[in-house]
Formats: structure tokens, C-alpha cells, sequence
């Protein structure tokens, strides 16, 4: 898809020029950066351009532009997804709304902040601090990723169990559609059943539906006091599978719990230099917040030595913060072994058990180690796939598949945070089924006629094993 | 609209019964109570059937018959709908779901349960309470509601703030499209953000997408321990606006917080013969709940004092339920004293004030009394307007218009929890703008290309005063 031949391809620069100036980005280097996000996913190759939108205005300028002329539009955050969705090709404008950075209002009464789509997580966490709130989403990406692409791929994150998500945190978005125009979509009451929910509808819709250029976001207080942080380790993955379900049974609520398989343990060991963990260790941080923090770890670390753990519990949050550092380690861990497919699929939780045994079934299968980590507190897993060079092995990608099936098989899905993108666009019939992923499409066809919004990504491919 | 000339009528019919047998209902008692919900709106005649489905494969068979007939369908649980979306007028099959009323799987592991639509709210919530769960919405009528109502409606109610939505109690959805497919929307994980996320779609979508089937519901433990309840009168309803904010911006979340405006405690007093309170008088009742009740409920009622109220705090679950039977007064209070209208806007928790200033300019403008609760936690209001006779005056439909604009001037909504139906279908287009009505309507045309479904309902009429 895209704009055909180089005369087609410069008189929609042109246009882009004439209109929008130097937000118009030719650099070979921005291109080069446009074709990919953090999947490790590249398009075939560069953009026509990187448009720098500063205001609603460009958004729109840039979106008629590209209907007049039948030009695909990719829109693009941070670039820290990882499911290939921002990736912009040969034909295709990148319209980034980073510069869309402002925010614009922070209601402690209303517990709600209006923000442009480029503000990033970080940012919007210290502004929002001193009015004593927060915006729960907390994907491990929170520091550099924008709100923006986090409603865009429905984001999730470490303290979804207790917190909730994206789709949990969002009062209104503004839309700007394929043709220009804008939409306010929701409203900034917490409640409201006016029409169909289109708001909810855009989030996780990874740009097939428009270009989101601002939200009005649901916020909470700020949890009173510090965590505590209980960290065990156990003989082998799967008893830490079953001692997370017996936290989440005992009725008590982590705000994260994190389950780490022996592979990641030893990896994230190695690189922060540390012993490596008795073979087939794996290993639990959790950590509780709030007024009933410290006997809320107590009644934790009591059930998981119940489940056969090696538990320690800390109240001191440096430490707390020390414990977490092997978890947040992981991605430079996985990185540091090759390249790295980073994979979602989310489950029941009664079926996390079920879930590793299929993984060790797969690993043996294809003579893989899988290393996985687990946000074990809503049954959503992340199995690295590590392999040498750029491209994802024909035989890797049969791994994917099968344990896509089997958390399918299980009550789950796909991708429980990450998106569908471009890398798991193939699987997307298989669990909608063909009814669904007709209406779906058509659904995305309502918004976008001409199908110029991210094409080639979510509805791109249909059924199958192969690429 | 509906199928032309009583031959046509007759051959639907005699379809349905030899397909469906004694499940089609056409005695002049089922027909006449299909026409009606309990907004007090009827259609203008009876139906040609009521279809008592038992089952997916009945559900499935009238679509199928209705498809091929150009039959318009009009589905109902219990009928207890406030916005007239369940009234089936003549040409139209009338489809309940009141008998697929099963609870399919109850999983405390995961905190779900799979349930059929006809399934009442109090049944749901006596077969949960063994198992220590609860299904968190809880709309005035809960109690003889249908979960597939609730979800159709996208229902509130009263414990909100604190603890949610159906839409934040939905995970999956099962629903019989306009052609009699089945689709299965969602999964059983926590997580997820597979292509589009049609399970919100369908919350509120108020039966102009398809059949709701059954639902894979999210569940809470049980609050421990028992509520404590502050109540708290206040010489006028501005003040008790002024209150409520202040408990939001205190940081204390109350499970329950329902003010309500002088008229309304009269009548309610009057209802159940206590002693007029003085002129004027508004009321909040507020509960708190969970381990940290009696300490929140001082709390509370510290702001409380402090904002100018008079108060009482009680431990006693048994006075608490008193007190709050005042509140659940209301319907049968606004009965006693003439037809009811009872409207449902929504507004951002700092605007409840500015919101009971307008409704004061109205009640001046009309020479009206509007006697009004409010979901104080939540900003959502229940204006009443009282009237003689079956059908709303055209009087009342401009004081509700004022209403409407002055929410949405105050960044609100027509309807928190009610839905729009027939009753606020002119005013639809007023709220989302004519794009994104356009846009709604089209994505219902996705659904069900040939509008069979709830014809007339939501996306009937469009913009101005006048009916």
C-alpha cells in the first residue's frame, strides 16, 4: 500500500510542507527510526515523511491531506510497543504526536486530568504527585511511553490486578478521524450510557480507528503509606504458578505480584552479577500497599510458605525497591541472550499451572528455553522467544503458535497488554473467529472508508501458521 | 415500521410456533405488558408474539425467522428499563430472555461466573454469597433485574464510585446477531486487548447490536465486616452538594452516598409517615464498608460537620438500613404523587452544585417542583418530574431539554445509567454531534445491516426540542 511512484509519493511532501513547515521531517535518520518500535519489528522500509504534529490543527491538516491524496497514515508515540504497530513503510506518512505533550489540566475534585497524546507516563506521574493522585496504568514502559500510546494499545502493566488498566482509567478521548474531522467521544462525568461506547472502542484499537489527540483520564489518590514486599522462591516454576493462585484465593489483593521461571532468574542473575539461583529456582515478588499493608504481607508470606516457598518479607521500600530490580531487570536480561520475541498471552488464573506445562511442552517440542515472566496477580505471561539475527525463525513463529492456541485452548487470549500489530495479525481470526474479525474490520471500515490508517496492521492477514 | 398487513403478521407467526412451539406467547395479557418498561412509556400497540426463549438455539431461531421476514425484534429481561427500550410496538416480535435464567459456573479461583441473561440480579447475588463473591453492580432495581438488562443498559446504581459499572464487570459476552450468528466477544482473562474490544461495545448498546446470550461476569470478594453509616441533613440542597464534594475531596471513598433535595424527603416522610423535616431540609446518606468503616465513617462525618451539616453516625447495620430505606423510598414516594419522569443526567462531581443551581432556574422557569436524589459519589443525578396522566407533557419534555443541555454545558451527560431508549433518542445527536451520531449509527448498521433490531430505540430521531 501507499502512495505509487515517486512523483505521487513527492507531490504528497509537498503538500505536507506547504502546510505544515519544518514539522515535516525528511531526516534520514527520523525515517529510519519511523520503520520500527521496540518489537524489534522493521517495515520493508522508510517512510515518506515524519510529520511532528504540535496541535489538533496538524493532526487534522495532516489526516486531510493524506485522504485527499489516499496516503496511509501510521501514527506513532514513543515508539515502545511491541507488537509492530507504529512501524511505518515505503508510501506511508509517520505522524508522530510526541510534540502533543501538554497537559492541560489536572480536577483533584473531578479525581480527572485533561492531557495531549504525547505526554509520557512519567511526566504525567510527577505533575500529578503533588495534588496527592495517580493514573494507574503502569506498563513496564511507564517512564518513556506516552498516554497516548497507551490508549492506543489498551496498555496494561505490573498493578492491574488491584489498579486496573487502561481501559479502567479513561473518561473521553478526542478523535481525529481518516478524513480530518474531529470527535469528542465520552464525557467527563464518571458515569454516562449515552450511545455506544466509543471511547472504550478506541482503546486498544492501535491506530486503525484514528488518531487520538487527547483524553481526559480517570485518576485515584495516592495509596497512603509505603508497600511491603514479600519475595519467595520455589523448586520449580509451576509450584510458583500454584502458591500465586493460593494468594489470589486467600482473598487478599497484591498490588503487584510477579512470577519469574527459572531461565529468567538465572538470566537477570548474570546480568546484575549476582549467584546464580539453585537450578529450577523460580522465584515470587509481590508487594502490598495501602493502610493494611504489612498484614496484608504477613497473611501473604504465611500462604506461600504454606505452598512450600522460601519467603522473606520487607518493609523497608528500598529494599522493596531492590527485590522489584530482578523483575524490572528482565527485558535488558533477555536482550543481553539475542534477540528477543517478547510474547503476551493471557490466561484464567486457576489455568497459570496449565499454562507452564504447555510452555514446557513447547520448549521440549522445539528444543527451546522459554524464558517467562508472569504478572501472576491477572494470569498474563510474558514467554521470551531469544534467536540470533533481525527476523523472527520460521520455527520460532510455530512455537508462538502453538502457545497462542493453548492460552486460547485455556479461557485466555493472544495478548493480554501488547497488542496485535503486525506480529500476531495472523492470529487474530483464530480466536475472534470469522464473524467477529469480519465486523471488527467493518467496524474499523466506519471509521476509516478508505482503510488509509495504519493499514497492514491488526486486520492485515488472516488465519494460518505461516507468515 | 414491522412486518405489513396481518397476513404477513399471521405467516411470522406461524413460523415462530412451528419452530418454537408453546414458547410463543400470544395471550393479550403477555402482548399488552411487552408494550411497556417501567419508564411509564408504551408503544403504541401490541406486538405479534412475545418468544419466550429458553435457549441460545431459541434465540437464535427467532433471528434467523426475523431476518428472513425483515421482522424487527425488540429483546427484554425483566422489563424493568427506565428509557423505554424494551416496549415492542405492533409488527415486532417481542423476545424475552427472562427464562434463560441459569448460573452456568460460579469460579472463586478467578473471580468469575458464566451466567445466562435472564438470571435476576438477587438470585445471582444469593448464589454468590456462599462462595464469599459478589457481582458488583447494583442498579435500585437489582433485586428483579436481569444481568442481560443490566448489561444492555450498561445499569449503575448506587455503589458505583467505590466499586464500579457493569462495564467494569463484564469479561465476556455471547450475543445472537440480527441474522441469528452467534458471536463470542471477550475471554476469560483479566487481561486482554485482541483487536477490538466489542464486550464494551455491547455494554449499553440497548438491544440495537444483537442478543445478549450470556455473560462471563467479573466478581469481587466480599467486603468483610459490616457498614457503617453516616446520615447528615443540611438547611438547603446547595449545601449538601457543598458537603459531598468535600467527603470526595477529603481522600475517603464511601461505598454509598446519596443525597436528596427537600422535595424528595418530604414526600419520602410523608410516604412513610415520619414527621415533615423542616423547610428546605436536604439529606446525605453515606456508608462506608471494609476494615477501615468506623474510622472513615468518623472521618466523614468530621467534613460533614465542618460543611455546616447535622449529623449522625451509626454502627449498628440494622439502623444503617433505616436510614437508607429513606433513600430507596424515593420510587414509591414520586408514585404517590403522580406519574413520574424520572430523568438520569450525569455531571463531573465539582459541577453537582452549579447543577442544582440550573435545576432551580428550571423549577423557577416552569413553575415546576423537581424533586432530586443524586449518586452524590458519582455526580450523578435523578431529577423527577411529576405529572397527571399517561404521557409526559410537552411542558416537561422542555424542562427535561433544559435539563439535558445544562449537564452536557457542565461537561455531563443525558443519561448516567439509564440509557437513552425512546425517551432521549432526540437527543442523542445533541450530545455526541452529528459525526459521531452518524458514526454510531453506521457501526449499528455493521451489526445488523437491515435494522431489525430495536428499531425506533436510540438512533430513532434526531436533534431539537419538540417530540
Amino acid at each position: 500500500m501507499g502512495v505509487e511512484g515517486s512523483s505521487g509519493a513527492d507531490a504528497v511532501v509537498a503538500r505536507l510542507r506547504a502546510r505544515l513547515g519544518e514539522r515535516v521531517d525528511l531526516s534520514p535518520a527520523s525515517l529510519e527510526a519511523a520503520r520500527a518500535d521496540r518489537s524489534g519489528h522493521s517495515s520493508p522500509g522508510a517512510p515518506l515523511a515524519v510529520v511532528h504534529a504540535e496541535s489538533v490543527a496538524d493532526v487534522q491538516e495532516t489526516l486531510r491531506i493524506a485522504h485527499e491524496t489516499g496516503t496511509p497514515v501510521v501514527t506513532r508515540g514513543a515508539g515502545t510497543g511491541l507488537a509492530g504497530a507504529a512501524g511505518a513503510g515505503p508510501g506511508e506518512i509517520s505522524l508522530s504526536t510526541l510534540r502533543m505533550n501538554r497537559i492541560l489540566e489536572i480536577r483533584p475534585d473531578d479525581l480527572l486530568a485533561v492531557v495531549e497524546p504525547g505526554v509520557l507516563g512519567g511526566d504525567l506521574g510527577r505533575a500529578l504527585a503533588p495534588h496527592g493522585l495517580w493514573w494507574a496504568p503502569d506498563p513496564a514502559s511507564r517512564e518513556i511511553s506516552t498516554v497516548g500510546g497507551n490508549i492506543a494499545t489498551g496498555a496494561g502493566g505490573l498493578l492491574c490486578a488491584k489498579y486496573g488498566v487502561v481501559r479502567d482509567a479513561v473518561l473521553a478521548i478526542d478523535l481525529v478521524l481518516a478524513d480530518g474531522r474531529l470527535l469528542h467521544l465520552g464525557h467527563r462525568s464518571v458515569k454516562g450510557v449515552t450511545g455506544l461506547d466509543l471511547t472504550s472502542l478506541v482503546i486498544g484499537s492501535e491506530g486503525v480507528l484514528g488518531v487520538v489527540v487527547g483524553a481526559t483520564l480517570k485518576l485515584r489518590r495516592t495509596v497512603p503509606g509505603s508497600p511491603c514486599t514479600v519475595a519467595a522462591t520455589f523448586a520449580d516454576v509451576r509450584a510458583g504458578a500454584v502458591a500465586s493462585a493460593a494468594v489470589t484465593a486467600s482473598g487478599v489483593q497484591p498490588a503487584i505480584m510477579e512470577l519469574m521461571d527459572a531461565a529468567s532468574l538465572v538470566a537477570v542473575h548474570r546480568l546484575l552479577g549476582l549467584d546464580d539461583p539453585a537450578p529450577g529456582t523460580a522465584q515470587l515478588t509481590i508487594q502490598t500497599d495501602g493502610p493494611a499493608a504489612a498484614d496484608e504481607a504477613g497473611r501473604i508470606a504465611d500462604v506461600l510458605r504454606d505452598a512450600g516457598g522460601t519467603v522473606s518479607v520487607s518493609h523497608d521500600p528500598e529494599e522493596g525497591e531492590r527485590l522489584l530490580a530482578i523483575r524490572r531487570s528482565m527485558h535488558p536480561a533477555m536482550a543481553a541472550l539475542g534477540t528477543t520475541l517478547i510474547e503476551d498471552v493471557s490466561v484464567p488464573r486457576s489455568a497459570l499451572a496449565a499454562m507452564f506445562d504447555e510452555i514446557a511442552r513447547i520448549e521440549r517440542a522445539y528444543d527451546l528455553t522459554i524464558p517467562t515472566v508472569v504478572h501472576a496477580g491477572d494470569g498474563n505471561l510474558h514467554p521470551n522467544f531469544i534467536f540470533d539475527g533481525p527476523e523472527v525463525p520460521p520455527r520460532i513463529w510455530q512455537a508462538a503458535d502453538e502457545l497462542f492456541r493453548a492460552a486460547i485452548r485455556l479461557g485466555g487470549t493472544l495478548t493480554g497488554e501488547h497488542g496485535i500489530g503486525t506480529l500476531k495479525s495472523r492470529w487474530l481470526a483464530d480466536e475472534l473467529g470469522e464473524d467477529q474479525w469480519e465486523i471488527q474490520r467493518r467496524i474499523a471500515r466506519v471509521f476509516d472508508p478508505a482503510g488509509i490508517l495504519n493499514p497492514g496492521k491488526v486486520f492485515a492477514a488472516r488465519g494460518g501458521t505461516n507468515a
